[in-house]
């Protein structure tokens, strides 16, 4: 059977569901349009809309809307002023509902929202763009958790170069915030090309990446977590039961199963937001466990009115992590940020007592164009 | 520090994150609601919106609209027939515009196109759920392919057990159809929660399943294509590109780099549409290298008019895969498929020469539903 003979039909085929892709008729539409000066212009195809708006993390604020103006065919249209190169979610209100953009196959899931992205190319968000350099890996891998009682869902990153080689690696353990899963550092927090694109400059060293789920009640992301029946159990989250799961669960597997290094100087923890909180909760609980500990957008948690904080404790704490060797002690926060003040009281804490940390400030707040950046930043610094 | 100090902290954490989650303010919205009796109500907050309506592929004909009925609180609202247990997909149209639910985070990809999902529960879509059972891992790996040229992605699905045994594993190679990629299969598809509760129920074997991506001319999905410059070369369809790359390239991959049975009574295909064609053109150009092949919605391509088919020469190799010593060769197409009529000449040519084959025609067309449904008629067929 000749290959050739399918040529025109499979084109057909293909142009037919291209069409069925557009999902609607009439002009064709370019969304969204990066123009050379890095101004975008979004368009979406609404004829029946009274009225459209964009909305876009580079605007000001969370959830302002720009109305886009609605040209002669029906295609509403909105251009930016010049963008900073980075990586952008943005979505449509379509009289008042929140609509992607159909033009645009580029989506992510935060939390349970959908929004678009773009990214807008540079010197500074080239670290997020999919290269032609050498790729790590993504498994979504399942793994029993007797601490928690259930079977858990973790996404793990192995470099390029870990299939087909007998070499050992460092891990870090990546964990994400509230409202997030184990999807999150991969999709919103673009992991694998930021690894794959420092480690192919030779700014990373190849790591292993764990990516876990912190919602110690779920055992995976909505809509993929199992259907037990079992009702929510948050009170593991007061318990610290995912603490306890990383430490006891999630270490063990990874090392049982993955060629990994398992000295502390080989193994990190980083996490961002409650994920800081877990990454504090940990590495103060497990002195001589990590050898570098990041702590993005989260600080000192001491707020008198919701517990027990106990300064005392928490300083000796300090004390036996300081003296297991940190290699790397790293705090990143957005100035910006709502939990500044936290951070800033954290810092006074640890300069009180002597405890050495490195200290990123940047603008910008509580937000994944941070985390993205804060990544990039901390990968090149570990296992050095 | 006791844990105990930060649970109201993370408790109002999460609480506005769920309700950023909602992204729209005023009345609680529930969609879908699935009713007793398997109705199904599906509601969008939309007071500003003068037309809203639900499309879902329960309906009869692509595309179809149903209009929703606008509420006292500006929730429109539609409810279903009582639904047959099913996988289905939806969306809303608000105005003309296309616009997911904003309540159901299940969300899939078809093409460039995002819609809502929803399992009406029941014995024929229980195969399909998340359920508590072993789960095999998916890994999204990137594979070199000299054949076309450049690196590649697949999902690769290891079954429950794989990683920590030191068993080897048939391999099903699955293919998608025109306008899909290395994900469709997954998701669309829904192959990891299939063959985990398939293999949980003992029906099937523990196997490995690869999902390649069958457009010669792209690295990847849509949005994770590698951004190298490069035109896309359309051509390697023609000339059989990706045919040559699954036998040269990513067979040759899977066995260096996962613990997999290799001959071929362990070694099965198939695929859907131009899978499917993919299926007949790789197993007819390679007898003996598959016991098990699977064709789905695809048939005899002989249409003259594009091409130079030659009878005589495609006899000439299914005597040759005949004598190989096939397995099982299935063959399955919906009535009403839009290539039924290239089943049924498929199926006279095999009758006419005596080739051997299981067939399975089910109600509907050419869509995932009966996809979904062949995946899981054939799965327990292998390697047996």
């Amino acid at each position: 059977m000749k290959k050739q003979s399918f040529l025109f039909i499979i084109l057909a085929v293909i142009f037919t569901v291209q069409l069925n892709a557009q999902n609607q008729r009439g002009p064709r539409v370019v969304s969204p349009e990066i123009h050379p000066d890095n101004k975008v212009t979004f368009r979406l195809l609404a004829p029946d809309a009274t009225k459209v708006t964009l909305s876009g993390n580079w605007m000001p604020g969370w959830g302002t809307q720009v109305e886009m103006a609605k040209g002669d065919s029906g295609i509403w249209s909105a251009t930016t002023e010049v963008l900073a190169p980075e990586f952008y979610t943005y979505y449509f209100n379509v009289n008042g509902v929140k609509t992607l953009d159909v033009q645009n196959v580029q989506v992510v899931r935060d939390g349970t929202r959908y929004e678009n992205f773009v990214i807008v190319p540079g010197a500074a968000s080239d670290v997020y763009a999919v290269k032609d350099v050498p790729h790590g890996m993504i498994s979504k891998v399942w793994y029993p958790s007797p601490t928690l009682n259930k079977t858990r869902r973790m996404y793990i990153y192995t470099p390029p170069g870990y299939d087909g080689s007998k070499e050992k690696y460092p891990v870090l353990y990546l964990l994400h915030g509230a409202g997030g899963d184990e999807d999150a550092w991969t999709t919103l927090g673009r992991t694998p090309y930021i690894l794959d694109n420092l480690i192919a400059a030779g700014k990373a060293k190849p790591m292993i990446v764990v990516m876990t789920n912190g919602n110690a009640w779920s055992s995976a992301a909505p809509g993929e977590e199992l259907k037990t029946g079992a009702a929510p159990d948050y009170a593991q989250m007061a318990r610290g039961g995912f603490e306890k799961s990383l430490v006891a669960d999630v270490i063990p597997f990874v090392e049982k199963n993955y060629r990994v290094l398992t000295d502390k100087n080989n193994r990190a923890i980083a996490g961002l937001s409650m994920g800081g909180m877990h990454t504090q909760n940990i590495s103060n609980a497990n002195p001589g466990m990590f050898g570098y500990i990041g702590v993005m957008s989260m600080g000192l948690m001491n707020n008198t009115r919701f517990g027990n904080y106990n300064e005392e404790e928490h300083k000796k704490q300090l004390k036996a992590l300081q003296d297991s060797g940190v290699k790397l002690y790293w705090i990143a926060c957005g100035k910006e940020d709502f939990l500044i003040e936290s951070v800033n009281n954290l810092r006074k804490l640890y300069d009180g007592m002597g405890f050495k940390y490195e200290y990123l400030e940047t603008t910008g707040g509580h937000t994944w164009t941070n985390w993205r950046i804060y990544l990039a930043e901390l990968a090149p610094k570990l296992f050095k």
